[in-house]
């Protein structure tokens, strides 16, 4: 079973507080100061968090019960009075697994509590149209293979989660309403997942981009819309260091910004619409690259264009900057709608970054106007198409590292 | 001094949680019951928030001794066992100041504890271009008014709000930035208002305005994109039910959306802003009312639209078209970007709703088709051009029911 659901992202806020709530924020916020601090001693972690020792001791046993904390034997120390022991993070049991189906892969990656990757695979696999369950059944392997590496490491999945090109509801339920690139239309995981008790959490990969780019550079409570273009284009907004879902789960749908309203049709049925011009398919046949006799072979297109763009070749260049400049419309709504700190051009954005960002900053620079916007607010990631797979990896740390009461007690 | 102040809204989850927090957070779900569910005895509280009938007792107690609260002489009931006595919020004794600098007008309200108006005073002024001093030491001697007519009622202004047509930033100190259609730049109230103990706290008038429609008309923890034309056209974010202001106090600049990014030139210096198409100027413009010999004077440009209108005036209904269009396109941006429950058209657009409606939904309905969208999503506002001020006095009363703590103790 996987102890680590959704329900965790709940507060309880607007419910009567009990002792119980008390002790898990501040089981929280111990935690918390020794994955941000540690080494520290308990009676450092007392002075940091501003609980009493006797209270800061209760919460470290408790901790360390569940596995979340070991603490060093003692050592000598330079200093006067009996030496702390140093509390760490624990480099074995908890862990978080991370999925991923991609129209043209599979990923698969095991986080221990302090975040590092310990095991990460991909395997190419050409999933669009495929039957769901098929391609699941292979997920499923891949996880399988994946958790029992970690367990060679002392590891324990604690949580599931899978990154999908698609549209994954509010409710719970572990529903794929629409994944188009995939060909999946209301895909329920639990449908189709071999072992009951391993049944992953589905996410959309653009948000889970853009909480491992928050958990890997982000600032504290920062607010930014993160970009990504895989096959299609998605965006994810993080609202002082939360993901933003929207009322439904359809939030950061920029790929179908109007920015030309009179523009070329969209498969959507829309005209204009961003995707017309930054979506892979269209930077690729303006770039002269789909479909012709390239001479490359399938390969990785997003490789291919910046390979081109980088040797100069002229309509790669051009589809590039018409494709920055149609983004820099998208995100000029982004910045007078939501005011973020910053924005960030993830996924395969990021490994196209010299060539969109003079144009996407551009925009920006000409439009907004009423406020100010500085230049270095678009960023690109430096996680580029690694984002949501570590992403999905991530969220089970975080959730614990917010509850640590998610894990059995020791 | 006012007690409530902007701190009130910043919630304490980062820290530790003490027995303070706990109690304070209790008060408020026991305050919130009762407001939302009066007349309950203390029995009837107990049942419905989950707490024991002691605790509530204590909570109650306090609430009283804050003068949150009244509570009936026990009254005869046909039911049996001791009779429970009515808890209901005060209509005298804590209330809240709302104030409104218009381009036209100054505006004052106050309202008690359970959100009634109970005074509402509004006079023209023409405060464009007139030094800031000025109009804020007229909008001080309406404040002192509308205070003292309330006192009279036995009501006390605990929090006192200011709504402007300008940009308020984050950070504390009641600093107005900037407020173009005024004439202001980096205006600070303090440095204006007579009587240091009433300084009023600015706030972005659509902010408030988009505050006001939630609390009248929202559905609990609604996300909505709330639109609202003055002189300017400003728009606020409703998430979960509370107001996004976004990373520095910009959010919600809909005026400025790119809606045909080769369109006219803008006042901003970009081209094709929303503002060209559905800003009150243009509509006025296109509708051919502006500076011509219409022979009617000065009078509400509103009024005068919706009359044109309703007697088919077709350069007026034209315009009005054209303004709808245009706004359907940055709503369309707003809905893929936010994934809001709901539209609202409030202020100026609210009263010219008959005619906005029907273009503004015709847009979205083209436009937003990769997830379900109803027309009836879109709504127009009850409360038109009243909305804020109303949530400028409002405020105060929000932030004394979650955390009545800042009530002085009786």
């Amino acid at each position: 079973m996987t102890v680590v659901g959704r329900a965790a992202d709940r507060s309880a806020e607007h419910g009567p507080a009990s002792q119980q709530d008390m002790r898990r924020q501040n089981l929280a916020v111990v935690l918390g100061a020794v994955a941000t601090h540690s080494p520290l001693s308990r009676a450092d972690v007392a002075g940091r968090v501003g609980l009493t020792r006797a209270a800061v001791s209760s919460l470290v046993d408790e901790l360390i019960g569940r596995g979340a904390v070991t603490e060093a034997a003692a050592t000598a120390s330079g200093r006067v009075g009996r030496p702390g022991r140093a509390l760490t993070l624990r480099d074995e049991g908890p862990a978080g697994l991370g999925l991923e189906i991609g129209v043209t892969h599979l990923g698969a990656c095991v986080v221990d509590l302090r975040g590092e990757p310990r095991v990460w695979r991909r395997v190419e696999r050409a999933n669009a149209g495929r039957p769901a369950g098929q391609v699941l059944a292979e997920a499923a392997a891949l996880a399988a293979e994946t958790e029992a590496e970690a367990a060679a490491l002392g590891l324990r999945v604690e949580g599931r989660l899978l990154a999908v090109p698609g549209v994954v509801p509010n409710q719970p339920g572990g529903l794929v309403e629409r994944a188009p690139n995939l060909g999946w239309c209301g895909v329920r995981l639990a449908d189709h997942w071999p072992d009951p008790d391993t049944v992953p959490e589905p996410e959309n990969e653009a948000n889970l981009g853009a909480l491992a780019e928050y958990w890997n550079a982000g600032r504290p409570e920062e607010t930014f819309v993160h970009v990504s273009a895989g096959s299609g284009i998605g965006a994810a907004l993080v609202i002082d260091g939360r993901l933003f879902r929207g009322a439904r789960g359809f939030a950061g749908e920029l790929g179908h910004l109007p920015v030309h309203p009179d523009g070329p049709e969209c498969a959507c049925g829309a005209r204009g619409c961003l995707e017309q011009y930054a979506g892979e398919a269209a930077v690729r046949r303006e770039a002269g690259l789909a479909g012709g006799p390239t001479g490359t072979g399938p390969g990785d297109p997003v490789a291919l264009l910046a390979e081109r763009a980088a040797a100069g070749h002229v309509p790669t260049l051009r589809a590039l900057d018409r494709a920055g400049r149609a983004l820099g419309l998208a995100l000029t709504s982004a910045v007078d709608l939501v005011d973020p700190d910053s924005l960030v051009l993830g996924g395969a954005y990021a490994e196209l970054a010299e060539w969109l960002v003079p144009p996407v900053r551009a925009e920006l620079a000409a439009r907004v106007t009423v406020r100010p916007w500085a230049p270095e607010a678009l960023r690109p990631s430096a996680l580029g198409r690694r984002g949501p797979l570590l992403g999905a990896a991530l969220t089970t740390v975080r959730r614990i590292r917010a509850d640590p009461t998610l894990l059995p007690a020791g």
